[in-house]
Parts: C-alpha cells; sequence; structure tokens
C-alpha cells in the first residue's frame, strides 16, 4: 500500500531533541539524541541538529524528506515557527527554508501534538478512526485532531489546543488571559505542586519533586490514599475537558498519551467514568478512549510521515 | 453556478413549523405556519405537513427534494431521528423514508443547528469562512460546524452540541448527567429566570414572564442596570463557551443567530472582549464573530439546500 520513501522525523521537545529515520510508521535508525539546553542559542541548536541530520543520511543515503515537530504555534503550510513553548529565541523562525536550504532536501514542520496525532492515526492507537482527538500530557498539554479523515489544522493553523480550553470559566488564570485552562491542572509541575499541597494537607511532607507522575503512580499502586485522590482528580479534570470536545466534535475515538498517560487505568478509569457519566449515550456508546500505541516515537512518526507524503506529491 | 432544482426547506421547531420552497438559497413562496402544540399525535402532526407540502408542490411542481431540519439528535445519513428536544413521541423515527414514501420526492433530515449552520455558510453571514463554528440562541442553544470548507457531523452525525459543552465543572447540572452545560445558563428560560432573580436583589418584582431577552433588550437599552448586567453576564458566559471551541477549532468565523442575538451588540461586544482577552492574538485577530444574517430563514434555506444537493448528485 505504502510507497513513501523513508525520511526523517525529528521530535523537539523542549528538553531534548529526538530523531530517526522513518519508513511505513517503522524506525530504520535513532539519530544522536540532543540535549536541547546545552545550546540556548538558535544557531549552535540548528547546527547540531544539521549535524544529526547528516549522520543519519550517511546510514541511509535513500532518504528523502525531513519532518520536524516542535512544541509551540507553527505556520505548517509557510514553514514558519511561530513561538515555542519552553524554548527561547525560536520566533518566526522559516524553518522549512532553512532545512532545505541546508540540507538539500524537502521538508516539513509541524505542531509535535499534531504530528503525534498524525503518527497515531496512521500506525497508532487510531488506526481506521475517522474523527480522533489526541492529547498528550506532559509538561503541557498539547492536542491534535484528525476530522472527517484528515489531520484538522484550522484557520491559522493552530487547532487543537484543549490544553488551553477551560473547564472553569472562573478558575485558575493561564499565561494567554485565559482562566481554568486543563493544563493550568493537569501539566507535570501543576500535578506534583497540588499533590505536594494534599500531602500536607494529610500531614504529610512530601516535596514537590518527590510527586512526579511517576512517583504519584508508584505510590497510587501501593495504595497510598493521597496519590490515590490526586489520581482521579486529575482523570475527572482531564475528563470534563474532553467532554466538552466530545459534544463538540462527537469523535470515534481519544488518543492519550504522553508521560502523565502511562499512570495507566489510574488515569483512564477516572477519565472514562466522566465521559460517561456527563454525556448523551449516542456519544459514549461507540466512543474508545485508548492510551496512545506509539509512545516516544508517535511524534517522529507522525512527522516523518507527513514529510515523506508530501515529498512523494512533489 | 448553483444548478440545483428549488426544493422544499422546512424548519420543524418546538412551537412552530416554518416551509418554504428555496432556489439558490432565495425563498419563493412560504408553506402555512404549523402550530405544533395543536397537534400532540406525532401522526397528525405528519399528515399536517404533508398538507403543507402538497400545497406548495401545487404552487411550485418544479420541486424537486425536501429537507427538514428538526430540533435534536438526527442520523442524517440513514434519515432517522433519534430523539427531538421539547417534543415528544419522535423516537427513532424513520422520517426520511416516510417522507419519500408518502410525496415520492428525494428528500433529507438533519438537525436544525446544522442545517442553518449550511445556509448561513452557502448564502449568509459566513460565505467564503472555511473553518466556521455557528451557535444558535434560543430556547436551546445549539451549534453547527464547518469544518475545512465542509459541514462537518461528526462519528454520530451528532457533533456542534456546543449549547452542552461546559463553561464550569462544577456548576449547574444539566439534562445528561452534566454540569455547567452553557445552555443552563443562556437559554432563554434561564435567563429569564436568573435576570428576575436579579431584579429581586436589587429589590424589584418583575416577574419572569416579563424578562425574555426582548424585554431585557428594552430595559438594556432604556438604561436599566439590571438589564445591562445581565446582557454583559450572558455575553460573557456565550464567550467563554466560545473560547473553549476557539482553542479547539481555530475558526475563521463565529455566525451568533437565534432570538437572544437580537440583542446585538449588547450581546456581541461582551462576547468579543472575552475572545480576545482569553485567546492568544494569533486565534483571534483575524477571527470575525457576526450575527446570523438569514434570520429565521437560515434553517429552511440551509436544509433545502442539502435536500436540493443531495437530489441533484442521485
Amino acid at each position: 500500500m505504502n510507497t513513501t520513501r523513508p525520511a526523517i522525523g525529528i521530535d523537539f521537545g523542549g528538553t531534548s531533541i529526538k530523531s530517526a529515520v522513518v519508513h511505513d510508521g517503522r524506525l530504520l535508525a535513532h539519530g544522536e539524541p540532543i540535549d536541547t539546553e546545552h545550546f540556548p542559542n538558535k544557531n549552535a541548536l540548528l547546527d547540531e541538529i544539521l549535524r544529526v541530520i547528516a549522520a543519519l543520511r550517511a546510514q541511509h543515503p535513500e532518504v528523502a524528506a525531513i519532518g520536524v515537530g516542535l512544541p509551540g504555534f507553527v505556520d505548517s503550510v509557510n514553514g514558519i515557527v511561530h513561538e515555542l513553548t519552553n524554548v527561547t529565541g525560536w520566533d518566526e523562525v522559516p524553518l522549512r527554508a532553512i532545512l532545505t536550504e541546508r540540507t538539500g532536501l524537502a521538508a516539513i514542520i509541524e505542531n509535535d501534538a499534531k504530528a503525534m496525532a498524525y503518527g497515531e492515526w496512521k500506525y497508532g492507537a487510531a488506526q481506521n478512526g475517522r474523527n480522533v482527538i489526541c492529547i498528550t500530557l506532559g509538561t503541557g498539554v498539547g492536542g491534535g485532531l484528525i476530522l472527517d479523515g484528515r489531520l484538522y489544522r484550522g484557520a491559522q493553523l493552530a487547532a487543537g489546543e484543549i490544553g488551553h480550553a477551560s473547564i472553569d470559566y472562573r478558575g485558575v488564570p493561564g499565561p494567554y488571559g485565559d482562566r481554568g485552562g486543563l493544563e493550568e491542572y493537569v501539566g507535570n509541575h501543576q500535578i506534583a505542586q497540588r499533590a505536594a499541597e494534599m500531602y500536607r494537607d494529610a500531614g504529610h511532607d512530601v516535596p514537590v519533586e518527590k510527586c512526579t507522575p511517576r512517583d504519584l503512580e508508584i505510590a497510587a499502586r501501593d495504595g497510598d490514599p493521597v496519590a490515590l485522590a490526586m489520581w482521579d482528580r486529575v482523570g475527572a479534570e482531564i475528563g470534563c475537558a474532553l467532554v466538552n470536545a466530545i459534544w463538540i466534535l462527537n469523535p470515534d475515538a481519544i488518543v492519550i498519551g504522553g508521560g502523565v498517560a502511562k499512570a495507566g487505568d489510574l488515569l483512564f478509569e477516572p477519565i472514562r467514568r466522566i465521559v460517561e457519566k456527563r454525556t448523551d449515550p449516542l456519544f459514549h456508546e461507540n466512543l474508545r478512549i485508548v492510551p496512545a500505541a506509539l509512545g516516544n516515537e508517535a511524534g517522529m512518526i507522525g512527522c516523518a510521515t507527513l514529510a515523506a507524503e508530501a515529498a512523494g506529491q512533489g
């Protein structure tokens, strides 16, 4: 079925940049990981990315294109990075043109959550879905939409920001003048902060650094009531944000990925409970709410696939 | 450009049913209005609708199809009414088959808010929009979406229910186990109830029946502080629901119709203010938030157009 050539997929994260040669949804070779924070300067980081690309091409000279997924507002049509979350100095950068100029390869850039959604839809948990909401839970909360069997981008190519959609119009202030945005409740840091407070209220002194999603998962599996209550709360809050998206989009599948989602049923049980409780059966009876299947590779696979498809049309 | 033949558009409302012969977005003839409440029995109401259809066909024998917009969950693919809001006895009714059998004409059925959205997009306030959210404010709050230049229906054809999307996950209980659904704040009855309470709190005794959107508009234009505060609150609440949809869908236009929207700037000013305050400029700088242009005719025009297009493809 697939006739695209291999492409390099690059997952540009706030702390590290991962890359791989991808063909038909499989990883043929991994690039050397880059520690983003070691390159505080945009040009030095770009040089390092190009060095890793060159090394991958030396191994796989048949590579036809490059796809980069980035955390922030990305103009995928014109190939411009408007602004990155947690990485400074990347405002209005014509990244696609830079990559093409310096490698001679076709390139695409895309928002990381949209790339992940595309990967999960093409090769992961949402295969065969027609209307899919993907949400990725980490430091930030990102989202991507497949609607009527296509990646949906919106008027300024910025759609899918379910992390900024609000669960409480009088809730916690966010960075955009917004209030009650989901990310302000269930981002990694917010979870840790709130869990530490809940421990304190329960008479325990657990430092914030010991309240990572992983710590809270281990504690909950040991029966720790604070950790169990925290997961129930986080799941309910994510569930409420999804309920809103479900009433609006009536999807057939919701894929949940990112570090926080590794908590598994601790998270998925309250999410499913809230969705069933707060939507009409027509909206939830045939709705699948599933964990992401491609893990950390979803973004690389998604943007490599987008790049290969775009190059194939050229 | 348009080569479809005329079709009959029927707007099936909770209190009245309006109909017209429509061609290329223009009304050629109005059908006799039907008072829904005079026909408590489904079959008697159906007979009355068929009588009005026959009368319109006598005037316009060139009519090629019938489109019906209904308030509730409608399976437009299989032509089945799942359930109507505020009209009993219409559960799981194969309305399209009934209409085709009894008239010999091609027919389609659609949710009324989706029909309105389609009409406003084809011939009204959202012409040339590519990603459009339509919202209709009345007894209920309905919605319809045009995404990537097509009517978006979702997995069970039930998408667009922005009236049930929540602005407060701990808010007012709704009919589906939901909490904080927009309709529970800004439906006609809810507005009247809340305004009467606000008057009472301000030391005035204004009965609920005198707190219709129209009454409150007149009072606000006379400078009545309670009515002005009520519009500001209603606008802000609608604005907050739209902010969520904007973060998720990044539309280029939002069309607001229905009785409540007749308040004009009293409503649109706080809506626009909240949207500008609570979204990134990328999402609102080029966003048009406009009143519906086709008024009460949007639903008839929308479903007649859908019917004519479907018949033209047949």
